[in-house]
């Protein structure tokens, strides 16, 4: 159950409202983020949600069944807009390609692929400083230097950043620089993470972990909203199964599922959901016709020389190709609703 | 590696080959299929292959690296088509819809269906006689006697039959009725039932185990050719997983991976990849902008009276809108090649 | 819902009997095996049992709230006990050790082992003549001809025969050679072949299925049980999973869960559960400590010759110190309870 | 490849060593350890490695063809021992028993369960303060102060004290009142945290990942290794399935195969790996038959009004019993060896 207050609604107002919560028998916890103030209330018991509605305070009440609340459907109907500015907004029936490397590598390739972009009308790059691998002895990024040229060479071409973030003590460090924290698969149940990025107020894209359920990935979301902050992005980008013909396998379902669950956008990775790059623009394209928010891709000048994920990565012809189709794609898809 | 014979190829021309390929180290199997003649040689061993391609009655040899090999691209460049009479083929850039209900129910059904579906332009009904329910105290479909009404309306309509087989037993006595014998997915690995299928002139449409990979799906494939049958569709339903949001996990990635494989049509089953009917028609046009062959999907008057697969089933309306959209979405996928 | 009949009920009554099931809302099947008769009945709705227990021909009267019903152990409490004959009992306390190569190779091969068995006290070998095989180029197995060589030197050495079946024209065959049928994991869900296995009067062990879950292998159960077998043994040979450090996992859980679930004795398949030779003997130690009812093991003179399977199967100094580890287990586990 | 550096290797012998390491076009990382100095050299081509071992300040060379390293058994053939001082000791043949609630509730609850614990010879309790919870809405823990009182408590019981650590922020306030630093399934790749925990001079024990595979549980104690931290424990808890009868999957397999792979104790906690109270017990049995080196269970004097995990909670009486067969499995074991 959510209760949204009043703007004009006071601490004592507040305090009330709590008090009526608990003597209802049921757990209130306070939010406060960006845009709204709200109390959720967890409990089992029925009650009659109108009594708490027509206290002073309470702007609207709001009955949601599941565990997961804030970021429930049932709450907000309509979908979330993330606006970067500039122009550039996603969700809600605007669509985003993110495109960049696996890897930020250097000077030279952060501006050649992000002339690229500019030349495709790509509005936001991607490119990771802080690497997480699963040996010590992999290269693991350039850290926070990285992230400088990668954010100054954006800026020059209006283009916004997207880049991970692996622990609580990188998000002030990286603020000035970024337009999206990125939250990686290994790092989507990092709850200490999730608790300090609902104290940013900038956009926080969160993977589905390499086998996290659809519900906790909606769990994730709701540990950064009730810790403040709404601008969240879901991304599905593989899970792990038993199947070895690919990386991950991609979990198309997800998306109208996520969609019909959460109001917050969903984006698709197919460079991670099946890691060969032969076949990224088949699955790029799947996850556009289902109906997905905005996609992922890694792209770098010369996959092959690539630091990380080569594999993977679609070269500048590749990459213009399938921005060409997905657009292609979203015109049909805008014609049959 | 595959030997092609020539036509003219004699009965001791082939015995002479048979002694060749032993002669290097590998071990011949004679496959006689209603359009050409085999020699399969499994070896690990290095060799010339032109020395065996000169011999006397080989039309062709090709070297196949994997471990199946009539079914492989590697051979085999150009696709299969499936001719079915009457103007249907499928596969090879030939795109079709099957669709109808999980079972055969009676003449009534069949009848509505098969009227909606020609409206609709289909040609293809789907629909099951014998059905594999885990529990025996489940209906267990009409039998025969229901395949018989089921092929009688749909000739009567313009329309071609698909519906599973559960044993080599019923092979025979289904031949008259049927178009396409559909081996399900728990019968994907039932190598007796494969083999026999291998025995019949009329295509046969394997699906994907619950949880059988990319590459036993190809070996299942290899088993019915290999056997003397070279018409078969390949399908993917879904596999299972550790996610419970959805009936199985949609393994969208098996349909480029198989395109590259095998030359075989690929044909998408989105309702049983996902079990929720609200969902199917994404999961569908997924599908198809990753570039599948075909469509199979259920299809009921009044899903929620259906004998089985009720909450995966379209209605009539359903239906139609995304027989529309896959339309839209093919002429698209078209103007891409 | 289970009706165990009366020895001395009439046909008459029993239509009386299945006329007062369906006024209740139920769904009766009549179940006749080697050792009573029962009606099954199926329904939702809560009924006052006791009504149904006081009518004539009625023996008992069990509610199992299950979807399987004969398999469960709601309505039998008492273990079931197969009897194999000549002092040979499996189940309800009674551990057998069933060994013996993957593939009945030679007369000698066969000869070999079972004196190896003799010596270490086991009382069943194992040994396939019919081989579901991944690819129709690998060896199949000897067929018929192989299950009589098996058959005659076991029987000289008092050794009782398991074998797998793999359709349904093999079961009359097999009938006078073998003194288990094994249903294979890739056929756990063949309903056709479970069928007809309801119908022979010698014992079924059905493995369960290469990603079947528990509640599946209870169901597979319950097929042959209502067609009439009730001497049925369950047998967990590893689970297909994402982790390939080994070729399947061993689900370790499935064996206190199934003995709280049904009445029927568990078997656990070590080879097959790990597929490492070197690791057979911790894992199956570890089945006979979770409470398992019998093992079968892979043992062959010389696993490096063997015609399949080699990687994981034991040879004669192995298998004898693994028998050896075992009885001490047992001893154990006995003192536990 | 790892180089043992001689204890009198100055720093300007080490930097030779890294020089010719580099010549031969590996990449060297130099690894100090509490217990000694190593550079582990990653590199694919074959080298004669006797070139390197016959430098100065070369103690010793080994080839491991793992691309883990440090936590190989290839160059560490005597298994690690954990002192944890006041003669617990744990590894290498000495089996360690741990045992305590999921969450620490109170003063009350802390001294209940140690004094049980004292009374069944068990020397080392578990029990969470910072709890990952996948709601942000439910009890995280008693944080610092708790562990306090937990640390105080067992301390006056002459018992050692694990429990997890969820951020690097968290380990040095925790250092004093720990023995053991825990790192749960969900932070099994959070490679920031293993970074830092390397730094610390008490042992870890690292729980495999939820879906994680064996060979990533190595690669993450390879962090802490190749950080400075010697003192290692792995722990299998169950990975996700798609078996939904039990909470996970008890991967039984895992235990001989780290223990073939790595130098590193395994520990089994039974109570995450089938999530069932009742069959706790035959499950810790089959990893103690496995060959587990240590065993970490839930115990509460109340498992139905334990804080969390009530489900999957052994009472004193049942961890009692289950402790006393332990130990006779042991003894069995021992006597294979």
């Amino acid at each position: 159950m959510i209760i949204h207050l009043a703007p004009d609604c006071t601490e004592s107002i507040q305090t009330d409202i709590l008090c009526a919560v608990r003597a209802v028998g049921y757990t209130p916890t306070a939010v406060q983020t960006q845009f709204g103030r709200y109390i959720v209330c967890i409990g089992k018991q029925p009650i009659d949600i109108r009594v708490l509605g027509s206290l002073p305070g309470v702007r609207d009440i709001y009955y949601v069944s599941d565990d997961y609340q804030l970021v429930s459907r049932k709450w907000k109907l309509e979908r979330t807009t993330i606006d970067l500015g500039d122009g550039v907004t996603l969700g809600n029936g605007a669509f985003q390609i993110m495109a960049g490397p696996c890897s930020i590598e250097s000077e030279e390739q952060v501006c050649s692929i992000a002339q690229h972009l500019q030349r495709c009308g790509v509005r936001i790059m991607r490119g990771g400083v802080f690497k997480p691998r699963s040996s010590p002895y992999s290269f693991r990024g350039l850290g926070l230097e990285g992230l400088k040229i990668f954010a100054r060479i954006c800026r020059e071409h209006g283009i916004k950043v997207i880049s991970e973030v692996m622990e609580a003590a990188q998000i002030e460090p990286m603020y000035e620089y970024i337009d999206i924290y990125q939250v990686g698969a290994r790092n989507s149940q990092n709850f200490n993470l999730l608790d300090e990025l609902g104290k940013v107020d900038k956009p926080v894209m969160i993977k589905r972990g390499i086998s996290g359920t659809i519900e906790e990935l909606l769990y994730s979301a709701e540990y950064v909203f009730s810790a403040g902050n709404e601008r969240l992005l879901l991304c599905e980008r593989g899970i792990r199964t038993y199947e070895r013909a690919s990386r991950n396998t991609f979990d198309i379902n997800a998306i109208p599922i996520l969609q019909d669950k959460s109001h917050l956008p969903v984006i698709v990775d197919p460079s991670h959901a099946i890691g060969l790059r032969e076949f990224v623009a088949p699955v790029a394209l799947a996850g556009v016709a289902a109906g997905a928010d905005g996609i992922i891709v890694e792209v770098h000048e010369t996959p092959e020389e690539a630091a990380s994920d080569g594999a993977q990565t679609l070269n500048y012809e590749e990459s213009e190709q399938l921005f060409h189709q997905i657009r292609a794609l979203l015109s049909v898809r805008q014609s049959f609703s």
